[in-house]
């Protein structure tokens, strides 16, 4: 609990990792295990008392984070270099503190951040990989990378997302800035495609993906892409990649 | 169940990837479950006969394998070809046969396999990667990689290493021929040790690893390999890692 005006409370930021399958996504939940309640109560354990985390990013049930940033207010019980060690102790091995700062008063992982990079993998070999199966979407069929990357190319920028948002939205508008989206093949069999922006709709890079995928598949054509952007209209996209794909993997600050 | 001399009996050998974490090894055991027994069960529903796998190496609880190779004898019911996606249709996701073919009567895939290669991975950041928990051995302590790998040459050809069984193997003689057992670091804190040698000892690769750790750890000197090498004595080889690092990567065959 955020205790505002008293002098002897600390503002505080973690960085951690967490393998999303076994959660119902970040953000607590009633009657589902989240990462953020399992935090939360290792959080409160060590500094004996209640504590509301504030994280960067609502990553969806069985969505991963290799760099997830959450923000709280505590008063200081342990020494805050400590801090990942301690809680790791007390933290299953599928979530990993690897940093822990004091943060200025007022700061905010989720208001502050001003980008994300979100990777979405795809496993596309003929047989899935037994050690990618919970971290990569197996499609067999071959992609067309480069179509994929083609397509990508008309969604780089600022435009109004509209079209990629899934339809039970919480909005405050729906223009968002890729600075950077691309579509890569791997060594192996994975084909990866990167998404850095400012922010991402419900559902954005999920929905993007496939559609993107469609495109992969020859379904679609490149510059059918900007047309579904431009159409503002969910039906026009591809259906959302599944989510054991999808990572998030910074947030950037200034 | 093999039928000896009847003529519709074909030999099989499948080619397999495995993620060793939720079975007892790869070989059948009474009251726990094993790699080995899932495939049989595969098998048996789709050939409606009983039959025996013989598997290239016998991976112990918790260790994987990337390629493992196995053969059988069986009443054709289906396509060769077909087996693969037929098998993958009725296996648990954990277990991926991704080959399938005919083999000359008599090929047995333990008996005529050459060499086999393994890795051992070692997570060595300070934190442990989430995503390698389950493939990798985290050691906070940064490892001297050089000295590990100038202690492994001294076991690279053929020895006896009769100290690196462990007590309890069955044997048939201690000397193999190690062809390859090098130690490097891979972009990012994972350690990777390499091992392709004709055969190896019952928990051979994960005591040899546990005494290169010893070593890339300052506890011994490079040379002590040789030494505890020509002891012959199990006792004065480091402990064995856990198994959940090593990996059986390829076998091969003439």
């Amino acid at each position: 609990m955020r205790i505002a005006g008293d002098a002897k409370v600390q503002n505080y930021r973690i960085h951690f990792a967490y393998d999303g399958t076994a959660y119902h996504g970040f953000q607590i939940q009633k009657n589902a295990l989240t990462v953020q309640q399992v935090l939360e109560e290792a959080l409160q354990q060590l500094f004996e008392q209640n504590i509301r985390l504030e994280g960067a990013g609502r990553t969806d049930a069985g969505v991963h984070a290799r760099e997830q940033v959450a923000s709280f207010y505590a008063s200081p019980r342990i020494p805050v270099e400590r801090l990942p060690y301690a809680l790791n102790g007390l933290l299953p091995p599928d979530i990993v503190v690897y940093e822990a700062a004091s943060a200025e008063p007022g700061f905010s992982a989720r208001k502050d951040a001003r980008a994300k990079l979100y990777t979405y993998t795809i496993d596309n070999g003929l047989f899935p990989d037994v050690f990618f199966r919970l971290y990569a979407w197996h499609l067999r069929k071959p992609l067309k990378v480069e179509a994929m990357d083609a397509a990508a190319a008309h969604l780089q920028g600022q435009h109004d997302f509209k079209a990629f948002q899934s339809s039970n939205s919480d909005t405050g508008g729906t223009v968002r800035t890729l600075f950077q989206l691309s579509v890569s093949r791997l060594p192996g069999s994975r084909v990866v495609l990167s998404y850095e922006g400012d922010g991402f709709l419900y559902k954005m890079v999920r929905n993007i993906t496939g559609t993107l995928v469609e495109v992969g598949l020859g379904k679609r054509e490149p510059p059918a892409v900007k047309k579904i952007l431009e159409s503002k209209d969910r039906r026009w996209a591809g259906v959302a990649a599944p989510p054991h794909g999808l990572c998030l993997e910074r947030v950037y600050y200034r």
